[in-house]
């Protein structure tokens, strides 16, 4: 079990960070609004949430503007995609266990 | 993706707290010291989890004495049953949206 257990990605612990990762897993680059919209949060849980797998390396940020509109946009980095994967493997584990 | 994580219960979101169910769902009734060396955790993080889980109902909680040693071990109630395997439930579609 506690093979399983440590191979779970802390960062990955709340249901929130699994809703962004898996978003971003099947959307190349999504927006603050986009997110909010698909998990319904708040801005500030929500960003409470992006900057922690920011700060992980596993999101990176894009700011632009298009036409005059400030527009904020996340995509997962490579170690994200990786750290991902690893972390639902390791959940699909835990499920087997449970079977 | 909403209605996925919406499924996922806030309870369980810690790793620690997955192990501590999973152990339960097949062993009927463990003591602290068999979780403490199943899931390698300190005496204090081990109580913080257990103690969340019986706030939730999830856990009962036994104290006896075997001879002369107190003993306290845990069992899910079935409320902490059905609510898990909600939970896995929600993390199988969360895996099969990732495949």
């Amino acid at each position: 079990m506690k093979e399983i257990i440590d191979k779970l990605n802390k960062a990955f612990d709340h249901r929130v960070r699994l809703g962004i990762m898996s978003i971003l897993m099947v959307n190349e680059r999504v927006d603050f609004g986009t997110f909010k919209e698909m998990l319904d949060l708040t801005d500030g849980n929500l960003a409470t949430h992006i900057t922690a797998l920011e700060k992980h390396g596993y999101l990176e940020v894009q700011k632009q503007f298009i036409g005059k509109k400030p527009n904020t946009s996340y995509a997962a980095t490579p170690e994200g995609k990786t750290a991902f994967h690893e972390h639902l493997a390791a959940l699909e584990s835990l499920l087997n266990k449970n079977q």
